[in-house]
């Protein structure tokens, strides 16, 4: 089963490129997406629309031109993985969850254990709970072969 | 003009009371909902349908429980208020915001200057961004009067 | 909270009123709607519509009739209960947790613990399970009034 | 006229082979698609998210893998077959056609003539009710090739 | 139960009035609406707008002025009653059907047996056919009541 | 720019062979569809599934297994062209068209100068009304290459 | 016919209140909503959110305060009417049209014969087109009383 | 990450050809599309289809013959960039935006610094607004590659 598969959250790991590479490896026929994950240039995705002096604006007309990616990406994705790391807010990948749940949309969650609690809302609306990049990748597997 | 705003967002300040008191003394036309904000209550929102061991599951169920509550409430209104304070994940309000962009529903965001960075993705979907109660009590005294 | 609810499945035990009169009881503000739950005339439903040979029609043409109420409730409602008792096949209460799904729509089985496992699959898209009547009053008291 | 078509329910007889077989064997442009239909691996399909002592917490993460990869081929086909056996509930089938009506997507139902009476509100939305595998096979090569 | 029912087809005959009138005896809760069913008010339901020395634009403009009534009252309504007389061409009334069909929205033919074979296509996605306005109102009256 | 084309209506004459002709010749990227149009093979449909005494459900059944065509072609267009000739009631073409116009998809009405008064509810919601084959075919290579 | 109708577009004249006061003085059940209309009330809708430098920024925040409001009111109306005066660019008229289109709303625009062409699209999309306030009143009277 | 970019508005600069071919240059997985933008061709559009003596309907049928390009066009794209000239009313190019707003579908304007005013409405809605066609073609290389 072809599947195309929209990687969000946390970009200060390689959990991307694990999931990416074991189901290479297994040749399974995903197509994986994600939004820009490097820092610095997400951050300044829109600087080249003209200089802000409120970081709130340098930070919007960046925002809006990431999410004319990842909204498309999302909306053509069949699943997503989000990703809760143990750094920063991550609100943007909540975001994204909420995003997928309205659109009834599936998604898996990737998250430690000791962050149950503060993410029961949007674990409650996913498909799967998986606490290591080990389980998604067999979620994967199992979803695009058997 | 008739609106029903949610309230969605930080439950350990009154900025809910705030709003709506405010709303009454001027008259608007504005029904005001939320989620259940006694944290407790909330957090064993499922606990009559069976103890669990694992919390997971406890948090599970109750999760769910309240979600048949806020996801009516969510797409039955017309504008979100989604509060962000300076405790706590709060993930279930970015989710809640997500949820609101998918369905092309205007939301306004209230949260402090110094959190803007890692709201930018939820504040780039947002129709305004208030950083205090009264900015979000003008707002819905304009649209709803003027 | 007002809300609509929708109760589905089987007929011919008192679940339902169990319910209607704990919700009057306490004064919660729901409406609640059904199918036609008399066997013989939900049987006979298309019956005034000419007499037929085939019991393929006869039940075609009368589940038919039955299916424009049934339908427009199931998309009136807020949320649906639906019901699995130990007799009959009760393929329709399945149908309706479906239909239910597909539109995003939550709604709350009902059923005994040993047909956890046939029913896996309607359970996994349902916000809760019960196990007894008096656990979708409590549900349904806990999502109206807090 | 190429189709992508769903083949929902019973899982213990052949009836999906031979369906398969006999439109290969006509050349027709069918792609056709399935839930996992070995049933220990279906019933296993959270397993590897995690033991789970409760039979209802095992049997709800399974289902939710395995609905992870049946919604997306639902919503994918252009027309489902729904096979209802002589055995077991076969409540998911059920369900697979409830959620098929909600999106106004057309399916054929394939069961026997001793059924009829208690799939009448299953049968009521679907396009065709076929009693024997060379019914479907008609039908499928009607439509792909008339 | 509540319903709004469009009524559709067939202007020269007092088909409506007596389903008006018999539901209104029976106090069923039913609000009917229609159409604009005066012939030549109908026709000249643009010529305030300008007159036109063609027929084509005369009735453009008349037909676009009633179609914000009708599909206004059709996307209101519960349900559809598209009645087929043995005059004119009627083309409105199974335009009106493939809308209701479009949008997932019950409808009931009314005909009589000598233009079954003609109308195949829209009893097919009917949910009854009635041959007589006593059959539409048994079948009103089943739904709104039972 | 690469159109899919369904062409709706009239099956007795040639209208749709010169349409296909045309557009090849010009090389236009179109792909036609249409529903069975072979009288006898269309109102047969169904036979296979059982033979019926009464002529509205061998009627019906037919005509639903052509539904799972036409509905599925209907649904892929970018474009309809639905053709009125001067024989038979055609309301099958009526229904088509009330179809596209609830899905907000574009179509072109073909049909002569003297059944304009009947048709002007299904030309009020068509983007173009022709009166002949040649029309179309300019309408067609006009969208598809220009 | 009770009917909720917006009205879009020039703020500069009286055309507003003409159609708001026949329709009252002729009884019918319209309620009419709009955007702001004050000038310099809707230009600065969003200065309560705290004063900005560049002029994009205190527009945008302006537009985006306005738009809850209009984009709700869009949303709920029966029918809008989109007036085009002689001044101005008009831009949001246009844009409100658009809006209109895609959600398969009927509108009414009124304008003058002399921008015909330059309106050809925005009128393409429209259920008619209106010269003077006389036609709009006109042809809301006939919609909400026929 | 292949998009397809819609490029509507302005037709009497070469503003399409500059991002047509630096996107090229640049071996971007990006095909744009474009309603016709042969002024004279595009105001005749329908005159295939009998000459019109009044300006009104000449236009009319033109505009809906062009609209079932551009509607399907924007339909199928990813994203649109929508350019606002100094000349003319350019009333397609907002109407082109709102019906992309009310897609949820995201846009890019395209406009000079000068009438940020009146466009503050289509700005609103915009994902970017550019003041350079460098400016787009950054933002669409950003997407496109990053």
């Amino acid at each position: 089963m072809k599947l195309e598969v929209y990687l969000s959250g946390e970009i200060h790991t390689d959990w991307r490129d694990k999931i990416i590479q074991a189901c290479q490896e297994s040749d399974l026929d995903i197509s994986f997406t994600s939004a820009v994950t490097h820092h610095e240039t997400s951050d300044g995705a829109g600087d080249h629309l003209g200089a802000e002096e409120k970081q709130f604006w340098r930070d919007h007309k960046s925002a809006k031109v990431n999410a004319m990616k990842t909204k498309t990406l999302i909306e053509r994705c069949d699943i997503a993985v989000i990703r809760f790391g143990d750094k920063y807010k991550q609100w943007n990948a909540a975001f994204d969850a909420g995003y997928c749940a309205a659109l009834n949309k599936p998604y898996i969650t990737l998250h430690s254990e000791d962050i149950i609690h503060p993410l029961k809302e949007v674990d409650a609306s996913a498909q799967a709970w998986a606490s290591s990049v080990e389980q998604v990748i067999a979620t994967l597997k199992y979803i695009s072969t058997k």
